[in-house]
């Protein structure tokens, strides 16, 4: 198995660290998949891709869903603008949002397991001013390597989720958020980054719901 | 923390085995939200969840998803009926489905980490007769237990992804699968199953796609 960063260092001090795995090198990025419940859908979509900036960015779409690559704090602006300008559209919108990194590739990782965690800095989002509900659901992956207790950075996202005021509760398989769009965000993002400080290969998993209309709130 | 059935068996072996953990023990079940691209959302989506069996099942709907609680076989049903009929309207439609296993609850799990992993017959159902284009995740998580290789049961879940013909190529952090709707869900559930043979807690993610017009596909 491959040394990991740190294991190098310590066995020999005089070794000049590696430097460190670009967020694309690492895995860094978003796939996402968003919903019009409208008519008018092509171009409540196509006018809320091409309003955001994606510069420092990598976009590739498809006609399932959009990939985005590039730092964390990039990809996750990125988001909040897109899902923000379509529902300045007033029309009912979901997002399905996945956060992944530590495993470029698909099915299985192309990078070995047991690459040391690459932790970042926590994001920052200025309030997006819609409001959206979630289910949200964090994967620490087996596949990946681990160098230390993932569940604090699990309560502590929880918490994080309860300080800024967007816990709504628990359903089966997923914590529910209700906030602004850009908390809901930074909360699930902050909780998916602090996860990936001592986990190789996490993602995150965000279903957003935006405009609903009563109704569909009243059919269970 | 609570002892496992098998930790508990193996301290006294006179002790005659537990009966085995109905699917909603072993938290057997799915959530997802179906989004309609079409200004008449509402009636298509009440139309097609009320058209579907529910027999034997759990169903909760709010305004963000449905959670559906039951055995594999009747779980995956019940979504291919759902998604089929809705398909049946001729509107645009993407279904984003979470299928777990081993972990009833939310961010954190209700079961003990180390349950002896549950697996399960695989499903097998009948064609949708709609063809259906997905990206699939498959995650086996780090928070319970695993009691084998899960990386075999990954590669089948791909080799059974090719010879039934849906498989249709890899994007970052997914699989591209494209197909009858009913073999696209019965390979990534039998998948599922599969690899929740050696891991207590197993995820996966699908974001199906139906009756997409070329314009969406085109604007990569």
């Amino acid at each position: 198995m491959t040394q990991t960063p740190a294991a190098a260092a310590s066995a020999d001090t005089d070794v000049v660290s590696p430097a460190p795995m670009t967020p694309s090198q690492y895995g860094v990025g978003a796939r996402f998949t968003l919903s019009v419940y409208d008519s008018d859908y092509v171009r409540i979509i196509l006018e809320a891709l091409s309003a955001a900036d994606a510069s420092e960015l990598t976009i590739e779409t498809t006609d399932i869903s959009t990939f985005v690559g590039g730092s964390e704090q990039r990809v996750l602006e990125f988001l909040r603008d897109v899902i923000t300008t379509a529902a300045r559209s007033g029309a009912h919108l979901s997002a399905g949002i996945l956060l992944s990194r530590g495993c470029p590739g698909e099915l299985a990782c192309e990078l070995p397991a047991g690459v040391a965690a690459l932790g970042a800095a926590p994001i920052a989002l200025a309030p997006a001013g819609v409001r959206a509900r979630a289910h949200w659901s964090l994967y620490p992956l087996l596949d990946g390597g681990s160098t230390g207790d993932h569940m604090t950075p699990i309560y502590a996202a929880i918490a994080d989720a309860k300080t800024a005021g967007v816990y709504s509760g628990s359903d089966h398989f997923a914590t529910r958020l209700d906030g602004d769009l850009a908390e809901l965000l930074e909360v699930a993002a902050n909780g998916w980054i602090g996860v990936g400080g001592v986990v190789q290969h996490v993602t995150t998993h965000l279903t957003v719901s935006l405009n609903s209309p009563t109704k569909i709130s009243d059919i269970g």
